[in-house]
């Protein structure tokens, strides 16, 4: 995609170096005024910033660093997806009639400001976070960033195409049931779904509270790692009851060659070119690691627990009101699926409660035999026509390999994985226990240098970072426990 | 209440040494005679054992002795509560129409009959472990050891009683809401409801299967602990979904002047008598801690969920069939509240769940101001007359002080306190966060020793331990983190 932006492509560090230059402002003067030129035909935004705004920002920032403060992310724009909290800014969630005026920054949004970050602009996304395909949104669908006649994947569909296309370096979006990744690897781009509890959730919309996470899309792993750190904060956000203690003693690498499981049977629901694709990835996969295949069925059966079971409930009790006062209000896809909610029973939760608990249970004993588990980041992807004419079932089978990941407590990381014959992006996604997501990182930036893929869908070359990732910041009292 | 015994009222340690000599199956042998005599009489038995049971189960532990084994238990009989498993065994939890014969031992049972443990009988309960008032029973309401007009707490009231009275040196209960502690109170003994997952809860009948833990009785705090110890194992059980790992690293002790904290607001339910004993416990702890008083709010709103709260539909989706096939086999108390489960919705659950999930974190940030929180056991004790005109109010009000910690994740320890002016014992429970079981019983050791109480009701003198609680044996790796 032709844009005329100097910025177009630039990671966080050509952002970092270059804003130190006093032309900072300008910079994103100059990007923002070619987002609002393009905004119309430019699905992927819900809401720019003003002028007035980056301004004002801008001098914030400076007047903190003349104070002496130090901001790693001085002056870098980044987006949100809209179903997070921004102080001054409608949220949407996609729903006009959900519509509200944001009184503070989301706990991740203010984390990012107080590094120096400025907030460019909020992300479209699939209605209230339901849905992994980019299309069921009042907006617009979201196109693939590849092909504009394919589905981006959802639901931070918004926030996968403006880090792919290069127009910020890094934006949030939100995992709930995949929505980190399945776009992540439709896009050629890093999603990073962290461990649940981790980055706060307080100020956003929740789709299904107790497994809601927020994620980070950027065009290399050091850069969602880096961001994923800063948005954590230094301590767990006191607001958000899930919020949880990182533990003092976690993996900040794999070992040098590490044991990685393969689901067994691999489902691709008759997409060959996907298939074929993800035998690419797994056999430049052997060369860095040990490869073994697991039984994959625990995993499958969870997945299905998680829009077939109760917790569909959770999405209902999100909406409260709107279900039944506004109902046109909502994406009749979205309708039909939160309109279940109501049919499910305290006794049905729990039964679905306890199997939950099993097959995680199940899952962590075939996670602890290895150092992570990979996975295609979907096994297939559709035209935004095919979509229409099968909302519900293919947006299912995007699922397959992510909607496990949250209800057995895990931590995962999306990687681009090469392209298809027809030019589409496939991706793959790195799997392990709670806390494991700087270990995930430290092997995803192995994977991603071994690739060497051009980043997102900018064309512009990946180029070996100037460090490898390490255990995070001094005055942290962290064990490397390594393999 | 006169025992012929010679082993009346021996703790762990008298049983241990007294095991030795040659004569112990003869002294198992006369234990026995002696409860089946009593048997018709003592409403805390539901089964006792077999004499040819006794004496295969003596010689398979002579021959693992003699094949060199280290047996730590070797002869000691226990009791376990008749909703925990043991092979051969029926399981009635006090409903005999939900009766089955198990097939295996329950996880901890299998561990304490490993560590040379022999089970001598099972015990009482309110039926389905839904009580805390050991009146709801067709094997008969079990009296306070102390003054039969009076309840004896439940639902582990059989098990409570036969510690109590000294026949066995400890003895298994559950706890839910507070099952494993409110009889301990009752009954003069010590009650150690385990962090949630530390001892395995698999072969146990579930009440609510996300909070059930498996509790221990004994006369001294050193025994309680060195059983919960012995019945946890060496690993977490696989076969048990809700297991934990137990952390490499927690306090095994309080500081030298713990803060503890203690609700400003004390609720007594008008019982003058229960409200001296704790003024009178509450001066003798501040000779050994300093008290702080906090808000008791969120404590005692958490505490309301648990019966009133959607957490009934586990004790319904635990008694499956049987609630709709055959209601009359249902105590008419229990049948009240374990059929409300099925009016509760998923939506009812989740927004449940949201407020359990934030009153708990209020209560860990509490919680981390101090070094444990120290509560009345039972507000209030009830006459078996009284029980029976208000069977669900009084429930609920022993419940004051116990129903909110299994739901906020927390460890807790009931110790006896001295007694009212009527004779009946006083109770006090300390509580602190997960994982704090071996630093609230060396407190607790300590509090015991400077009560130095007669041992339940068997008016047997407190004598001091040859040792102090300590960090686990050798071959576990554990750090001491004190204060």
């Amino acid at each position: 995609m032709h844009n005329p932006l100097q910025t177009s492509g630039w990671n966080l560090a050509d952002w970092q170096a270059a804003q130190k230059d006093g032309q900072g402002l300008q910079r994103l003067q100059a990007l923002l005024a070619v987002l609002k030129k393009d905004q119309e035909k430019d699905t992927a935004w819900i809401a720019l910033a003003e002028v007035s705004g980056l301004e004002a920002d801008w001098q914030q920032l400076e007047a903190r660093q003349q104070a002496g403060e130090t901001l790693p992310l001085m002056g870098v724009p980044f987006a949100i997806k809209d179903n997070i909290d921004a102080k001054g800014w409608p949220t949407t969630a996609a729903c006009p009639a959900f519509s509200y005026q944001a009184e503070k920054d989301a706990q991740v949004v203010a984390e990012l400001k107080q590094a120096g970050a400025i907030l460019i602009g909020k992300t479209n996304l699939d209605q209230f976070a339901t849905g992994l395909v980019g299309t069921r949104s009042p907006y617009g669908a979201v196109p693939n960033s590849f092909n504009p006649d394919y589905v981006s994947g959802g639901s931070s569909s918004g926030s996968a195409s403006v880090v792919a296309r290069g127009l910020v370096p890094f934006a949030l979006g939100t995992d709930t049931a995949g929505s980190g990744r399945v776009p992540a690897g439709f896009n050629n781009i890093v999603g990073l779904k962290p461990t649940r509890g981790w980055l706060s959730t307080s100020g956003v919309v929740p789709a299904c509270r107790t497994l809601d996470c927020v994620s980070v899309f950027a065009l290399t792993v050091e850069d969602a790692l880096q961001v994923a750190e800063l948005a954590a904060g230094a301590t767990p956000d006191a607001s958000d009851p899930w919020s949880r203690t990182h533990p003092q003693t976690t993996p900040v690498a794999l070992p040098e060659r590490p044991r990685l499981a393969i689901p067994a049977n691999l489902e691709f629901f008759g997409d060959r070119q996907m298939q074929t694709a993800f035998a690419k990835a797994r056999a430049e996969l052997e060369t860095l690691a040990e490869l073994v295949e697991i039984d994959f069925s625990a995993f499958s059966e969870l997945a299905a627990l998680l829009y077939q079971g109760p917790w569909v409930a959770e999405r209902t009790h999100a909406l409260g009101s709107l279900l039944d006062q506004d109902p046109s209000a909502i994406d009749p896809s979205v309708y039909k699926i939160v309109s279940q909610g109501v049919d499910f029973s305290a006794l049905d939760y729990f039964a679905a409660e306890y199997r939950r608990q099993e097959l995680s249970r199940q899952i962590q004993q075939q996670l602890a035999e290895v150092d992570a588990l990979v996975v295609p980041t979907s096994p297939t992807i559709r035209t935004l026509a095919e979509m229409e004419k099968e909302p519900l079932v293919y947006n299912s089978q995007f699922g397959t390999y992510t909607n496990f990941t949250n209800l057995a407590d895990l931590s995962a990381l999306a990687l681009p994985a090469g392209f298809r014959d027809d030019g589409l992006p496939a991706g793959i996604t790195l799997i392990a226990t709670a806390w494991q997501d700087r270990a995930l990182a430290e092997f995803g930036q192995r994977w991603q240098a071994q690739q060497a893929l051009p980043l997102g869908a900018t064309q512009r070359e990946y180029s070996t970072p100037s460090q490898r990732i390490r255990p995070p910041a001094p005055g942290a009292v962290r064990l490397a426990v390594v393999g």
